[in-house]
This record gives structure tokens, C-alpha cells and sequence, in this order.
């Protein structure tokens, strides 16, 4: 997949970077490639459930956020991209000092976007698990100034 | 469908209290019924993706919360409930002062518990509108101390 | 939700009618309305998985089906209507002497259609059990003749 | 993973064989690896939607079965699999001579098994195309012999 755009990197980074969510989370974008991204969550006991564990729903923001922009990375400027639904499994408990997800473009289409994220719990002790599996389908929005980038 | 402890109402409250996600977030529970459960969620624009609506990750959170505590309002004391999957359709953008989810289980099994829940959201005008739709599966946790409640 | 073309029972029963793998499984429809459609099948044995129970996907095939024709029933002449994705609950074994499938639009828009569907079970003493539950995206497809109607 | 039962390809074949839909479909199981199985489905007329593609369902319900014998192969004998749920992104249309499904075990539980699986189509002119990716929630049933293998 060829990004259209030659500066994808940094209009994705430049639209992570307007997620107020993901700052107010202590998200960072790691990495962007055509078609891929990649977010990092640091453990902090604000963002957990009852059991002690990262909530379901923050971890499916990551997840979210890394297949919206691996999306938009293969999109021209002004042209945006919007999540129509996701469904995630939630593997093993969000233990650990730190969570990446990785989102990725498996279909792109002219209209919708179909993505793939997981996202990987890193535990002090170097090992690591995924917790959580999300497949994506996103829309493309053109023309439409409001959702753009 | 009637909750076998009835202190249910206590119970769900108490632990959605120690749900920190859910108060980094500004959200409140507002209603526990038998199978049935109600958070609201105030705008912040510190919830906010890219283009100015909450995030679908935040809006899937209250979501799930709201579903995960309907199904435990079910449950006998000391017994927990983990959220294995859930999809989630986003039907408008999350724009709004605020934001109403409901949970409520459809089919509740002595293993799997299936829940459906939405996300309303009210704007300015006192409109509403459907922003999210969920549909999931819980599983029921026994004789685990740390799943419970 | 108003159907614009006047004709839309005619159109969609034509169309289901054309669904070879809807008589391979011997079902039927029995009811078109705007936004609203229910299809019938019967109980066979060719249609069970192993353990006697109609097949999740045949079940599924129904209830795809049911949630397409909902759509396509507030569809113009012309207009087309491919399913995205989907995901199904099943919350009983699906048993009984025949099973209903009810699709409905639960969000009409331009581009994108949004529905949910359920099947249920009628059983022989005249009991009845959801078996299904299906939450589907669709896609509304314009000026590409092979995928009208 | 390693199959507790040594004798788990035939006794993921023989179950295979007692599904009546699959023999209606014309589908056939061609692979049986540990956490893993693979099911051809031959195009026919029979098994087709309005626009002369494969029914979603049809596609789905092969799918589910490979899914679920992935999940089988990794239990002993006498413990049965059940779908819980599943969920599809329909990539392309589902045209081609023949279609192979791929489902394998991602997160083997005691209790609850999460499948991945995928639709290949094979054309006429030896080119293949992804047309359906599954995301399966599968549960573990012991002790109930009306349910086992």
C-alpha cells in the first residue's frame, strides 16, 4: 500500500496529536507506516476497571485510534476517515506496565476500510500477552471539511 | 429477571465506585435496575478525538460499563463478571452535552451472559440522538477472589 | 421511514426471490414492510450441524438476509445494498420446528444502512426462543449495475 | 498446542461428517492440524445471493464450522465446542470456482476459545482474493453428553 500523500507521517501524527482523549488516556503515537500504526498506553491505576486491570474501553480506544490512523495514513490530504463499528475480543486480563496497540489496514476499498488491531500487554518481567483482538470497518470521508484528517 | 442478592443495587454501585476509568472519565452511574443498568457521561473536551466528538474507545467504555453491571446486577455476591467481547456500531457522531449509556442483559446464562446496550446522546436544544449501539458477551467468573464483584 | 419507490414490496420480494441459496435452504419471506422484513424457515435435517441443531450459519444466512431486505425496502429502483459485516449472538440452540428471522433498519443513511435482526424458534408446543441476535452493517451501493436491487 | 487426544483428526473428520448443512452446501473438511482446520466449498448457483455471489451466510457458515473443528481438535474426547458468537467483515464479493475456509484458535481457554478465520476465493484464472474474515467467541461444554464432540 502507497500512501498518496508524501507527508503521511506527519498528518497522522499532527491528527493523533489533536485526540484530546489520547493525551487525557497518556497515549503516544510509536509509529506510523502506509497502512500502519502503532499507540503505547503506560499502566496507570486511573485508567482500570474494578479487578485492577486496564478497562475494556480504554483499551479498545487505543486499539481504535491505531486502526483509524493506519487507515488515514493511506489517504490523501483533506480526506477523512470515520469508525462505522468495531468488534473486540478481549483475550486475557490488561495486566501489565505497559499496552501497545498496532492497527492495520487489511482491505482497503475506495469507500471502507477494513482493519485489523491487537493490542499487547508488556509486563515487568519482559514477557508480553495480547490482551485484546479488534477487527474495524472505518469510512472514508471526502468532501466533507468537518471530518477531515 | 430477579437478582438472587438483594443488595444488588449496593453491590453494582460500590464496584462501579472502583471502576478509576470511570472517574477519570466524569462518569456517574444514575441507575441499577435487575438487568439493567444507566451511566452518564457530562462532554468534556478532554474526551474528545480529532474532530471535536468523543472517542469511540470512551463512548464504548460507559457502554460497556453499563453492560457489564447490568450483568452484574444478576450475579450472587462474590461472583464476578468479565467482559469477553463486544461489537459496537457507531451510529452518529458522539456530539452532545451529554452522554446516557444503557445497559441490559437479553440473555442471561449460568456461563455467558449476552447484553445489549446505546449510547444517547443530548444536545443543547434537548434533542437526542442514538450515537452507539453494543451488543455483548460477558462471561460469569465463580470461586476466583480476584474477579469478583 | 418512507420507502421512495412505491413498489417496494413487489421490488424486494422479486429480489429474495432471486437468492437461490434462500430456496436451497427452503426459506421464505413472509413479510416486507418499510424498513422491516421477516423470512421463514422450516426445520430440516439437511440443514443441522452436529449435534441436530440448524447450523449458526444457516441461522445466520436468514438472518442476513432478513436485515439486507430491511434495507433494500427504503432503497430507490436501481439502488443496490451489499452487507459489510455483521455479528451474530447465539444465545439458544437453535431447535424448533421452524425459525423466523426479523431484520430491521436501525439507522437509514446515505451511504451507510444499519441493522439489527434476531431469529427466533418456534417450537412444537407452540413455545418460542430467540436463538439469534444480529447486529449488520450495510452498505448502499449506487450506479454499479450488477449490484442493483 | 498440543491435541490431548491423539486421535483428534478423526474425530474432527467424523464429527464433520454429522453436519447435514455441510453435505448440503457441498462443503468438504480438506485439513486438520492441531488448533487448526481448513473446508472447500465448490461454487454452485445453489448457494447464491441475488447478484449471483456466494451468500454472506453460506460464506459464514463455513467459516463458523472451520472455527469451531479448530476448537474441537483441541479438546479431548467427549468435551463438546459451541459458537457463542461471531463476527464478519465481508472483504470482496464472494465469487470464484471455489472457496476455502481457515479457521484457527487464537486464545485457547478452559472455558472459552477465540477463533480467527478466513474465506479464500480461488478464480477461474488461478488468482485468489480474501473475501470474508471471522472473529469467533467459542465456548467448552463438558458433561453434557447431547452436546459433546
Amino acid at each position: 500500500m502507497i500512501p498518496p500523500d508524501p507527508d503521511y507521517v506527519v498528518r497522522v501524527q499532527t491528527s493523533f496529536g489533536r485526540q484530546q482523549a489520547m493525551a487525557l488516556l497518556g497515549a503516544q503515537m510509536t509509529e506510523v507506516r502506509p497502512g500502519v500504526t502503532e499507540i503505547v498506553l503506560p499502566f496507570r491505576e486511573e485508567l482500570t476497571q474494578q479487578h485492577g486491570f486496564v478497562h475494556a474501553g480504554i483499551i479498545t480506544a487505543i486499539a481504535d485510534s491505531a486502526c483509524g490512523y493506519a487507515a488515514l495514513s493511506l489517504m490523501p490530504p483533506g480526506v477523512g476517515v470515520l469508525t462505522i463499528e468495531f468488534k473486540v475480543n478481549l483475550l486475557n486480563p490488561a495486566a501489565g506496565e505497559r499496552f501497545i496497540a498496532r492497527g492495520q489496514v487489511v482491505k482497503p476499498g475506495r469507500t471502507i476500510m477494513v482493519c485489523t488491531g491487537e493490542v499487547v500487554a508488556q509486563r515487568a518481567d519482559s514477557t508480553q500477552q495480547t490482551v485484546a483482538l479488534m477487527q474495524a470497518t472505518m469510512m472514508v470521508v471526502r468532501d466533507r471539511p468537518t471530518v477531515s484528517d
